[in-house]
């Protein structure tokens, strides 16, 4: 297929190359009824711009890059929708990196993105992330990166977050009241700021409470399910003092203490009480269905996405944050 | 930050810049020597080659496209971990676009593509997508694209496949033997090549086992899981003949069959026995755990991803198609 030039535009509308050009970049020394010819046609004959090109004369790419660990993660695929109904609307093609957790991948993804390939960034740091070197470069050379859930605290960028210490907080005060009193929490990453929140918030809780936190309820669970699975059935198997109450405060950890509790014929709940941070679909479906924290993952997606679209018009968001509270939701693994 | 030019780097070793621009990419008249001592300075000055100035020159990318319909489904999110597993190791790029099963947005995913961004492409077909002219273009402009899953047939690309057939009669044979006779297909759309083979495959175990197949139990569902559940909840309502076995051939149907049994207090497997097309971990732990067709997606996310790579380097791998089969994995939701 032969590409479609400015050119080839110009001499079918028998106009000059410069007014195509301006009519396509929406001047405002063409008229309006000349943009519309020329957009027609250039719909017509599937005309595309040379981005690199445009680029090159500092034109816009339309294009936003959204970082994050991983999509087999109900929160991170439910985010990206949010995100693309506002970036689509807007007429922006969406790129989505995946870091696998890991702190490399992060740097190489933004490092090619510091090439102009994209207008803005929107991302969420891996687990591993401690220096934001790498963040920084990007910004420094006017590429706008808003966090969502996933902030380092190191770099001062805007943020769309929900409210973690709360949340944790209340699935811990929720398990208390419940009748639990030796109430193990599952954490990821230490340097993970969300996962630090939610752990603070399970230790005031339990203060709150005048319970005791011992650091032995405290279970830091890796990226490898195999060994998350034998820790967690090593803490069930503790004898004194027995653990009555599990928070897992991420989405993958669910299967793993189901399984867990299964295969040890724990029942749920009359044995072990559950709440897990999880925006599963399915945890209606699980036996017994499934107490969640649930993120307002969406909404967040949309968030991000709309205060990134200020910063790459140039509005001055430096030092935006918002908080969209997540939502307790009671089922069965809590009953009783 | 102050970007690093191939000027800076030439000063800094005493050679051309001509020199540096051949060492960078690694022609064959710069001494392996030269080439290292290039290469680590650049390395260590943080040198970025300008992508645009040299795609125009005809570089390669070294950056990919995968095209999928969403990332909320367990099979493309382990085909997406198998793919950059390839990549990584060969140190490409990978970028994700998501079609959310819409052909618009499909075609501008890859008109995008058309520009020079991508070496290559991956793609699994939306379930609007009936014809092949977007996939056509990138291809006559040397862009490869290699089909995985979800194949246009009217596209002569190279594909990774699994056996739809074989495992839609195999999830079909599998009810027929625990004793079902009235067994419900759930499909989706109709254009999708792999959901026809999948029926069809539905449709040849019941001839072969003397089962009539009646179109009033092939249902038909949407995009949308409300609609989906009002559709499957009527289905097993109705008493004359009662549906006792489902072949849900999608994922997301799992919550929506399990709900509808649920709030119909029809049980599963006594009173219909359910498998479904899935790769969700969690099927193990849903009650009762679930019989499923379980795809090789982290293998054929592998498969695809060198096939691409192979077409990239200029192989000619036009007619290749390699077919992964699934596993069907009896669970508890057909027991008995």
């Amino acid at each position: 297929m032969k590409q479609v030039t400015i050119r080839a535009l110009a001499r079918e509308l028998n106009l000059s190359v410069s007014t195509i050009s301006k009519a396509l970049r929406d001047s405002y020394e063409i008229s309006a009824e000349t943009k519309q010819r020329v957009l027609a046609l250039a719909a017509t004959l599937n005309y595309k711009p040379n981005p690199y090109a445009s680029s090159l004369r500092g034109k816009k790419s339309r294009t936003i890059g959204v970082v994050v660990p991983e999509v087999a993660d109900s929160f991170f695929s439910l985010a990206i929708n949010g995100i693309e109904s506002v970036m689509k609307a807007m007429g922006y093609h969406v790129l989505i990196c995946l870091t696998h957790e890991q702190f490399d991948n992060e740097q190489l993804i933004l490092n090619e993105f510091q090439s102009g390939r994209v207008d803005g960034v929107l991302m969420s740091v891996s687990r591993e992330t401690l220096n934001g070197d790498h963040i920084r470069s990007l910004t420094e050379q006017d590429v706008p990166v808003v966090f969502f859930d996933r902030v380092l605290e190191e770099v001062q960028a805007p943020r769309i977050v929900t409210n973690d210490f709360e949340s944790g907080y209340a699935a811990t005060a929720h398990l208390i009241e419940k009748g639990c009193r030796e109430i193990v929490y599952l954490g990821i990453s230490k340097s993970l700021s969300i996962s630090n929140r939610r752990m603070e918030g399970y230790r005031q809780a339990l203060a709150d409470h005048r319970l005791k936190c011992t650091e032995n309820n405290i279970v830091a669970c890796t990226n490898d399910p195999a060994e998350n699975y034998r820790a967690v059935k090593k803490i069930l198997l503790r004898k004194a003092p027995k653990p009555d109450g599990i928070v897992a405060s991420v989405e993958k950890l669910t299967t793993t203490v189901y399984q867990a509790c299964n295969d040890l014929r724990l029942q749920i709940p009359r044995d072990v009480k559950v709440v897990c941070f999880s925006n599963l679909e399915i945890a209606t479906i699980l036996h017994p269905s499934l107490t969640t924290i649930t993120q307002p993952a969406f909404e967040m997606g949309r968030a991000a996405a709309s205060l990134l679209l200020k910063a790459i018009k140039g509005t001055d968001v430096k030092g935006a944050e918002m908080v969209i509270p997540s939502v307790l939701i009671p089922r069965g693994s809590t009953a009783g």
